[in-house]
């Protein structure tokens, strides 16, 4: 089996599985007790806190442990909010966000405040002016990822920390995606992680909120953890994962090096031996380790479903898979492809050959499922002064279904003549734009319709 | 060493180490993906609920995992508040449950709603009358804890709950520490544990809400564990919680015979070994490994230190511990002696040595702190007709310096005169008349002073 999906969660590294076993022996106790076995959890509660802050780059007293980086975020964002009520009950947030920084957001809005979404570019990336023009007076706190996790775009976040800090605006940066490649640069605020990511054990998150940021704990009162973090410390897991930050760490430098030809070598291939292809994300200012492509004409779990059977385990934000029925809010604000998308992200320590391997099985998986569906294999030459007003009936069809129809009369199309697709599915309001974009048609927009709506296309080639 | 501190935290059950190690190899991944690594993740978390449903006595699907049992409470009271949000905002609670407990009732109160704390005997035990008599129209939960964790006192949960089953009002039982000795009886509606209590790792928690209670989980949403606990699931310390639950119910009825008698050992020879010295908690109605005392004019930080010289972990909930400085909550419900408390939790496996060593240190450690504080060793003879109207003046003095005071001057004041204690120390209130009961002397009552309170006592013997 080849694991490729590492911005899921990553395998536990060595160094966390000696380091929890050894502190099952000497940190289960309670580290606010007064005796022996309290005193040696403290010690070492205290020790994984100071190697955490030298890896972040903070002071000790900055960081806080919670169980989950999803507590991280819920908890920050809650507590700096919390902290800035005087100022306002604003929240900025980029469209790209983890869907633990989302819900919070929402959480936000259900209790009275309001959100702005910061849109980014088709590589998904934000620009620091927007965040600029998205600050309002009542501004209490502003958010962005460091790197995207669907296609591991990296953000300016110096850069709209900067814009922040000059309007006095506290900045949340999510880290969870990049902390093991390196500390996050720039004047930021507050910072979450969760450890599982960087090959921690499950069950620790980061809090960082650095001195002069006001912060007010919401929930009931806990003393420990500095009042951020309710609930026993789970001191083992604690140390395993700042003891596997620091081992991530010291090989960081060497094997992104590595990572980014392997994922550069997939990012080059892929389009050669798929037709129909879109890889998707800055190609430049990414993480090491991550490359995300769509395949027109496929839904993602049935490729999923291909990719295991042949020993590939990767992810999908696409709209077909089985738990989430819209499509991934990255790739629609991306304004990219979300149908059959995979998400190839490699652990550190990936062997080449297992990427080869995956390159040589990937076109044949892809080419079975489109079979499978009946996808059209070629557009048929343009036939000119043929009926214009072609309506496809989609109706009742999920993604890929819509676009592939589409495909399947777009040659029947007189060129400069339109195609109205009627869909039911969410998926096809940002597919079928994408599908144009892709093959070079104009997307005239979207009309009212009895059932779902009606996508116009306008045949360009 | 001798780790007496087992209701804090219990050290990890070998069968809770050997499944944490098998299952970090195979519960890494997200349960939430497809692929194998998924499946085999969902497939150990699916076995953990299920054997810890089992457990509980519940079924799969009304059973989450939390991060820790303080996260259990916090959760399960919010979203049970909420759930009842139409019916009112009234909360009743027992005055001796777990702070986690008492914390969310203190959130409660801060959102408008109200609570009622339900008073407990000087066994520390609840009358199912009271929690009848606190229930009103309004009343959105009732809390009660399975047994006390500072002095063992088993609740009666069956009785508690039919009078709230009567008036259609849900209860929550936080259980933490009683589970790994049983199932909890009786018709509750929902039930909080924590593994780190009977032997599991820390990290986890139970969240039990009985089918058909109404349920509004609070904060920002997150699709694991039904909604009800965000965040990446820690399946490798889940896998650990249940294989350990299962471990120790397999022991609990042999154990629960032997603890039994090693503290009840304790109950029997302290009074006698250790003059001034007050058992507390139920003697019959209590869980087979706490014992809880109070020694007059000791402070138990002080006691502690010295059994930790000697090799005993114990915990206090006295008022002269270093972290909280105001008395125990529990013992002042109670109106026992909180002065120089000392609780004795013996986890499974304690050998009766142990025990008998910590009956042959405990005189001298006592008489030892005594001594350092200069407290009386015996009251002198009555006289009689000398002044009324002694006073003590305790000022700036801390616990258990007032009552050592008061101790050195009962001997002056004639039988049926008062003596007058100042003291600014908030122990005094409790520990004065705990004093004068053990003493078989007469609490009049607390003045008004300058400074502080005067407590005066009337000398009956």
């Amino acid at each position: 089996m080849s694991y490729f999906d590492a911005a899921s969660a990553a395998p536990l590294h060595p160094v966390a599985r000696q380091a929890l076993a050894a502190s099952l022996d000497e940190g289960w106790a309670d580290p606010a007790r007064l005796y022996r076995e309290g005193r040696r959890a403290r010690l070492l509660l205290d020790a994984a806190r100071e190697a955490s802050a030298e890896a972040v780059g903070c002071r000790p007293d900055e960081l806080v442990f919670t169980a989950s980086g999803t507590r991280a975020v819920h908890s920050g964002i809650a507590g700096l909010l919390a902290g800035r009520r005087r100022t306002g009950r604003h929240l900025i947030v980029s469209s790209v966000e983890h869907s633990s920084v989302l819900h919070a957001a929402q959480a936000c809005e259900a209790g009275g405040g309001t959100v702005t979404r910061v849109p980014v570019s088709r590589a998904g990336a934000v620009d620091a002016g927007a965040y600029e023009e998205a600050l309002r007076p009542d501004t209490a706190l502003a958010c962005l990822q460091s790197a995207n996790h669907e296609v591991g775009t990296v953000q300016p976040v110096a850069e709209v920390a900067a814009v922040c800090r000059a309007a006095g605006v506290p900045l949340l940066v999510d880290a969870a995606q990049s902390l093991g490649w390196g500390p996050v640069e720039g004047d930021w605020s507050a910072l979450t992680a969760s450890a599982h990511k960087w090959g921690g054990p499950p069950g620790v998150g980061l809090l960082v909120v650095r001195k002069g940021v006001r912060f007010a704990p919401q929930g009931p009162a806990d003393e420990r953890e500095s009042g951020r973090a309710a609930g026993f410390e789970n001191i083992p897991a604690i140390v395993a994962a700042a003891a596997s930050l620091r081992a991530v760490r010291a090989e960081a430098a060497e094997e992104a090096v590595r990572l980014r030809e392997l994922t550069e070598r997939i990012r080059a291939r892929v389009p050669e031996l798929v037709p129909d292809v879109e890889v998707v994300g800055d190609p430049v200012r990414r993480l090491p380790g991550i490359v995300t492509f769509s395949c027109l004409y496929v839904d993602g779990e049935s490729l999923l479903h291909e990719l295991d059977r042949a020993g590939f385990s990767v992810s999908s934000g696409s709209s077909c898979t089985s738990s989430t029925l819209t499509p991934s809010h990255v790739l629609t604000a991306m304004g990219v492809l979300s149908e059959g998308n995979v998400r190839v992200s490699l652990p550190p320590g990936t062997p080449a050959e297992e990427v080869d391997r995956f390159l040589s099985v990937l076109p044949g998986a892809v080419a079975g499922v489109r079979e499978k569906l009946g996808a059209p294999s070629a557009v048929r030459p343009a036939a000119h002064g043929e009926q214009d007003a072609l309506v496809v009936d989609a109706l009742g069809k999920l993604c890929p279904l819509p676009v592939i129809e589409l495909a399947k009369v777009i040659g029947d199309v007189p060129v400069g003549a339109t195609v109205r697709v009627l869909s039911d599915d969410e998926a096809a309001r940002w597919d079928i734009p994408a599908w144009c974009q892709m093959r070079e048609q104009e997307y005239v927009g979207e009309e009212p319709a009895n059932r779902g709506a009606a996508y116009v296309v306008r045949r360009l080639t």
